[in-house]
């Protein structure tokens, strides 16, 4: 490193270091942070990159880089059920350009806050590609954690928020179209659902971060669990905006596969209807039944609308970004 | 990800978790890696990004970015006085070569062992530049772990290992000259000092790692501390092989400058030098005393050769790669 990557750590990152849980005993600046552990916890963690061209628009400005990568690498500790630790990012710039890593700086520094999840430390590099690679740490009781393998037969399939409307957006800003704000929030401002995963954490039997769409990440639980599903796919049209606006085939289809939406799917036994019925008022946030798990290991759909043809789902399982 | 993607994970990278140091409660493949953190510690953690071009030479083979990529990564916990408790890589593709593929991952799977830290996640990327984001903790007892900031007037200032070395190393092999294996293995084998970090935790007064340069990091050490420096210049050329093979100005150069080893500089106390020449001895490794911290914030040279300028070194502070 030259003196121009410590100008800009030192101007933009080493100041994002100094907020804490209180758990930090040397932040970014040394060779390691160190944090406090507290006694009898498990430690969960993840890593993830997000690149320029690949993972977000060429040209993307700071905010939304910093926004959606930090959403989808936290998004991973809400479906474990974890309670945000801290994290490392490591960043590559192509150059320096201030205006952007003030806009990158400033969203990382608003957000870790919000949702309470400490800068321990990064890196700085240059590169020919711009890209962000974020290790994020949470915690957990120990053995208390929702994993992939534990759905099973007749068990209810659950997905949060509105599966959809990200891809949808995307797809909007790309062609240049003008897409409404309730449906374009959620490509701009995605949520790590952080609080439904601490309150299914102990009642759902599997659950799994959704980011490469929902019925390839569906697939990976069931693999996980050696199970199948039946998909009801009259349950995706609860989100009227999304169907408004796009019709009925397209909003199937983009609820299925479209990833870029940082949900949560998970399956609970029947039993626990109720309660996640109160956890989804108390969270304001749709907890749509799509279907049940079923032994066999396939997929089925029912209620397939009449325009849409299911057998595309098979070629396009969520988004394919490598060759 | 597609298909492809996660067969690569599957083929390469999936076998590397299996192996744990008994805390890994659930290993890579799922939303996260879950370990269970040993009562009373505290974690270290750093993250660093090595990039093709930048880090490495431009169609290095897997054995080479995987060996120094780690190194360089664990070297920071080795300058902690940390224990490896385990890490999280990030690899981007520009394409899928099973070869290239195979170099890397057989040389992770022998260094987690060799170095005792377990692999407890990843992530795969395609990109348009290959590069891999380490993610590294260890732990140390509360409280005991070793910074840049406590280096103190009359302390004496010592390097680990043999400075330069790599650096020769590298640019014999980038000018296609023929390396004597005792040198070049220090480019092509790097060690992280991780039993020096821990035998000196508690006795050295500050540490850093070396990874841009001896004096350029030594710098950051005495900024962090608030001192200065004088070094002696005829300490360096303890190192026989080095300083026969290039001369005493070019040893003395690549020894403050090149910025390709992983070794810990560290101030001791005067009265911890027999210690430290028993822990030199114990490890077969040499802790060469180049000088001793002055409290007047400047670096000055004793013993400079006489075909060597040392005003040339503050324009030249270690590599520089960033614009």
């Amino acid at each position: 490193m030259d003196d121009s990557e410590f100008d800009v750590i030192e101007q933009y990152f080493l100041p994002l270091g100094e907020w804490s849980l209180g758990d930090t005993r040397v932040g970014p600046g040394d060779d390691c942070a160190v944090v406090q552990v507290p006694d009898s916890r498990q430690l969960c963690i993840s890593t993830d990159s997000f690149i320029e061209g690949v993972h977000f628009p060429t040209g993307a400005n700071g905010q939304l880089v910093a926004r959606r990568s930090m959403a989808a690498a936290i998004s991973d500790l809400a479906a474990m059920g974890a309670t945000p630790f801290g994290m490392t990012g490591a960043l590559t710039l192509v150059a320096v350009s201030a205006p952007w890593l003030k806009q990158f700086s400033s969203v990382v520094a608003d957000l870790i806050k919000r949702w309470q999840i400490p800068l321990l430390g990064g890196n700085l590099s240059r590169g020919s590609e711009l890209s962000v690679t974020w290790t994020v740490m949470g915690l957990v009781e120990p053995g208390r954690y929702l994993l992939r393998s534990g759905a099973q037969a007749d068990d209810d399939i659950y997905i949060s928020g509105y599966p959809g409307r990200a891809g949808y957006a995307l797809a909007g800003v790309l062609q240049g179209r003008e897409v409404a704000a309730n449906l374009e929030k959620h490509y701009s401002h995605p949520t790590p659902r952080l609080e439904l995963g601490k309150l299914i954490n102990g009642l759902a039997s599997a659950a799994i971060d959704v980011s490469d769409g929902l019925l390839a990440d569906l697939q990976h639980l069931l693999t996980a669990s050696g199970v199948g599903a039946r998909i009801d796919l009259a349950s995706l049209s609860d989100d009227v905006e999304l169907f408004a606006a796009c019709g009925q085939a397209d909003g199937v289809r983009l609820a299925l596969t479209a990833g870029d939406d940082y949900e949560v799917c998970f399956t609970a036994p029947i039993e626990q209807r109720k309660v996640l019925k109160q956890i989804s008022e108390q969270l304001q946030l749709p907890l749509t039944r799509i279907g049940k798990i079923i032994q066999s290991k396939v997929v089925e759909f029912e209620n397939v609308p009449r325009q849409f043809d299911p057998t595309t789902l098979t070629a396009q399982p969520g988004y394919r970004h490598f060759k």
